[in-house]
Parts: structure tokens; sequence; C-alpha cells
């Protein structure tokens, strides 16, 4: 029943009919209430989520059984399905196709931990490391054209999913906002013959106002230009398209500002929920000739937008912000912070 | 302090610097408490606000005293301000601009009124003219590019400006999101010598399942592909990019669908806080040759955004959007609602 359908107007993709009109009244009604029950990401609990794909376990465990450090489960809610036709297909003027894809739910710990930045650095490179397996493992299917991991942290939340996970939805299309970043990179480094973000990265070094921490291999920093408070981008220094090929002593130098950093936001902010997004590379299909410069234009990185601030339908009716404090202001606050 | 900031990935511009790190704090806690207090929009409090820049009044009353029925006056916590030099600057490779612009709130009855929907056709016609007065009254500021009115409802804030009123926020550049408008109305008449607004009217006259209301002017109906569950649109049904063109009979037809559509949203969702945004025509500039076409390409329009599902940082940092009930059964919903 669910589908994808592009909106003619601002050329954006939605995803549709995920939920019956009871699901979602249900749905609406259920959030000002508190659901009890156990958490079925926490370990002993396997039976209650569905069949494992992948998972990062002590060699004599058997999968769906305790003894895991990572775990990789469908959602049961899954908003894409991996079976099926592409079915693109036009009605009168309008787009839309089946909603082909994945919707995984990466279980960052065994344990009942709400906020990722209170895993080890040794734990939070696992996750990154799955990261990478499930995003090449997916390339195998033609069909998917791009793979979205992001996280949305609860850590107040009163439901079961507080337990900290991250989500990777792979789409059988490139969303607007990382194809607009894609564009904006060609454009910059046809004109520059530069990458945009390499330039980004000079510059912050150079005003140093905004930057949070450093090592050798990142960079974090409020952007020039935030949507939201406390809004925090990282970047590897070196130019690099795809988060795909870093390697594991450059992904524990991730985990480890990535740590920092969401440490710093919840000091500060009273650890507030958030959402992180990783934006790298499309697949590089066949069809996509479009993209044959992308590993010289773009550049890899991952967006933290703390939640504590409104988003109303003005900000994305309009596609302006406000955010009230300067970003120099938030990045002076997160540095100084433990 | 404060200013416009390009963020060069998205290409987005925001305003950022309004407010200082102590009233940051001081508002956000404020949130969570109860603002108690008179509402400096009623009548009888007009000494609590900024002197008025227009009203609509008894002709034997003076402004900033009772007896109005829409009053327009500046917002005093102002995003943007008229004066000052326009300052486009560049910081190293970023850009940035002085926040001039105009930030007015348009009060819409003298009563504490807290749905728009409650007031009368008449009335509601009347802020509808006055959206045009003050459009056309900015357009003599060679500065300003565009004039985005929008409204933040909020029926149930426990706050003082829970009192039904529009904001207004001349800009010195067009929005991202109504550029890229713009862009995508001129490319497909580029393509089908037809107007796509036109097109999407014709089409939702023949597939009927998401009109919510029509009138002999104007249709009211659920997009094909929504951002969040009872999103509505309403267009004018003859081709016309400019909002300030319509005549007063047209204006009391769309303040009817107006007025239709809100009590179906407030009866259907419980009064929900929405948004609306009203997408016209930018001020044709001599330097903005660019849109010299507009007039054919576009269609003036208004979106309406209830507020019932959480708008995560995910959506806007992929542009994808979830929308899990279908629009068909949205419209059905709204349409059958009293």
């Amino acid at each position: 029943m669910s589908e994808l359908r592009k909106d003619l107007i601002s050329k954006k993709w939605i995803i549709t009919g995920t939920q019956s009109e009871k699901e979602f009244f249900e749905a609406l009604n259920l959030k000002t209430k508190q659901e009890v029950g156990e958490c079925f990401f926490c370990e002993g609990n396997e039976a209650q989520t569905l069949p494992e794909i992948y998972s990062i376990r002590k060699y004599d465990t058997r999968p769906n059984m305790p003894g895991w450090q990572v775990r990789v489960v469908p959602s049961k809610s899954a908003v894409f399905k991996i079976e099926g036709e592409m079915g693109k297909v036009g009605h009168g003027i309008y787009d839309l196709m089946n909603n082909i894809g994945a919707h995984e739910l990466i279980v960052e710990s065994p344990q009942h931990i709400k906020n990722i930045c209170e895993l080890s650095i040794e734990q939070i490179l696992l996750v990154f490391k799955i990261y990478q397996t499930r995003i090449r493992d997916l390339n195998n299917d033609e069909r998917l054209k791009y793979v979205l991991i992001f996280k949305n942290q609860r850590p107040k939340s009163i439901f079961r999913y507080g337990h900290t996970h991250s989500q990777l939805a792979a789409l059988p299309l490139t969303p607007k906002a990382i194809k607009d970043e894609l564009l904006s990179a060609r454009d910059y480094f046809d004109y520059k013959e530069r990458c945009l973000f390499c330039d980004i990265i000079r510059q912050e070094q150079r005003d140093k106002k905004r930057i949070i921490e450093e090592n050798p291999d990142y960079i974090a920093f409020v952007p020039f230009a935030t949507k939201v408070p406390f809004e925090i981008t990282i970047m590897p220094k070196n130019h690099n398209a795809d988060y795909c090929s870093e390697n594991e002593s450059s992904l524990r130098n991730f985990a480890q500002i990535m740590k920092v950093s969401l440490c710093k936001i919840a000091s500060v902010l009273n650890d507030p929920p958030l959402n992180y997004i990783l934006h790298t590379i499309p697949y590089l299909r066949p069809r996509q000739g479009y993209w044959k410069t992308i590993r010289d234009d773009y550049h890899w990185h991952i967006e933290i937008y703390p939640q504590i601030s409104e988003i109303t339908g003005f900000e994305w009716g309009s596609g302006f912000h406000i955010q009230p404090l300067l970003p120099e202001i938030c990045a002076k606050i997160l540095r100084e912070a433990k």
C-alpha cells in the first residue's frame, strides 16, 4: 500500500501510506501515554525483534541469541520493503513508485544505554564499521541508489526505544537535499577547481572561532550558517567523498570526535533529543554518469542537529531558518564544555 | 549584531544573532513555564505594542487607540531592521549581509480570538486585503526582494501571543524554497508551455480524490505528495502569479475557502498548532531579469501545515519526508468534516 511520490513543485520525493487511518490515530494518541514493557533491544530479548540481518558477536554464540556486541535487525514498522518490483509509474502528471528499499535498525549496545556518547570508543568504532558493512552489502542490490544512515536519539524517551540505535534507509533514489549538496559541490569544483568542503575546512582553521574539536583525521565545528542552535558538522580533514573507504584507524578517530561532540551537546543542553545524518556519495550505478566527477567534487561528513527549538512548517515551507544564537557563541560554549 | 548568512553547501540563507546568549537561554527555560500577563494584542492595550504601522479603524478614532478592526505593528523582537545599509560582504569563502528588512505583526481581531477560522468571512477578508496593502507598500523599498507572509497559530498557547495574528517578513533576498519553486515552474513551462500549477489543478479535478473544497475562484486540496499529515494547499483556479492582483470579490472567496479549510483542520485534529505560508512572486527589481517570464510560469498559492507530528532534523537534513497517512485518506477525512 505504501509508495514513494514526487512533489512536482519542490521536486522532493516523500514516502506515504505506511500507516492505515486506524494505526495513524492510535499512534497519535499513544504519544501522550507511557508505553510500558520490556526493551526489545536489550540482550536476552532477541526473540522480540525480527531475525537479525547481521551482528558482531562472540565466536561461539548463535544468531538471535545473547552474546552480541552490535546487532542489525529489520525495522518492524518497515517503511521500505526489499521484495517486489520497482514499479516506477506516472499517474497523470504525477510520478510515483513502490517503496523498494531496506529499513534496518543498528542496535549499538546490548545494555540499555540511551546516549551513544556513553559507549566506549571501541564500541562506537564497531557501530561505525557496521555502517560501512551494511552500505557495501546493500550495494549488491542494483535497484538501490542511496543509503541514508541516521539517528533519532531520545535519551529521555519513556518509550522502550530510548535504547541507543541508528537507522538505515536504503532508497531507490537520492534524496533532494543530498542531490542539492552534490550539485553545489560540483558547481563549486567547476568554478574553483577545488573541493568546497576542503575549502570550508581551511576557512574554519583560519577563523578558529567555530571549531569545537580536532584530531589527526577529523574536524568538528559549528557551521558558519546553522539551521538550529548548537548544530555540529564533522568532516574528515583529508579529501574523501566515500565514507566506506575510511580505514579502521581513521574510523577510530571518527568515533573519538563523535563521542566528544555528542558528550559536549549532552552536557551543555541537558542531554536533549537529537538527530545525526551521515552524508556520503550515492551508489554509482551505470545510469548515473551524472555523478562521474563525484569523487573529486564531494566530501563525506556527518551533521548533528540537537532538537531544542521547535522546527515549524514555516522553516521548511520557506527554506529560511532563524537561528537566534550566533554560531561563534554556540561553538565557544561547546568548546568550553567538558 | 544579527546578520544573514549563506550556507554554501545547501545554498540556503539563514538569519542568526537575533538573541544574546543570556536571552537565548532565558527563552529556552521560559518555554516550560506559564507566562502570565495581559494580552498586548487585545483592544485597549495598544500602548503595550510598538506604534502601529497601519490599521483599519473607525473614521473618528486615532492611531494606537481602541476602535480598530485589524492592526499592523512592528515586532518587538524584530528579526529584521528597516534602517541601515545592505552591507553585502564576504568573509573568506562565506557570504553574509545585514538583516535589512521588516518584521511586522498583523493583529487580526481586537478580541482575544485564538484561531483565525473563528472570525467572520468579512473580517478575514480585511486581513487578506492588508496582506496586499503591506506587500504593495514595502515594494517602494528597492532593497527588498521578497515578502514572506505566514502564520504560526497556537490556539492552545498559554502564552499571551495565542491571540490570532499573522507575520510579515520583508527580506533582502528570495528564500531558497521559493526560488526552487519558481525555477521548477519555469522548467515546466519551458517544457510543456503550460503552467505547472494550472496542470495540477486540472489533475486534481480529474482525480477528485484529494479535493476538500471548491468555490468559483479557489480550490483547496491535499497535495499528491504531502510533507505532513493533513497538509492543505489552496490555489486560485484562474492563472495568476501575483497575490496582490486579486480583486476584492476574489479575496472574499479566498477568505471563504480558508475559513472552511482551517475549521476542518481544527475539527479533525482538535485545534492543533499550525502554520500557513503565502507563496507569491518576488518583487521584480531591475536586476532580476532572471524572473522575466514569472507571470506566465508561476501561480500564487497558500500552504497550510498542521503540526501534529514531530518534524525532525532528519527530515530537512535529508530532504526526505515520511508522511504515514495517504493524502487521499487525509482528504476524505477533511472533506467529510464539518
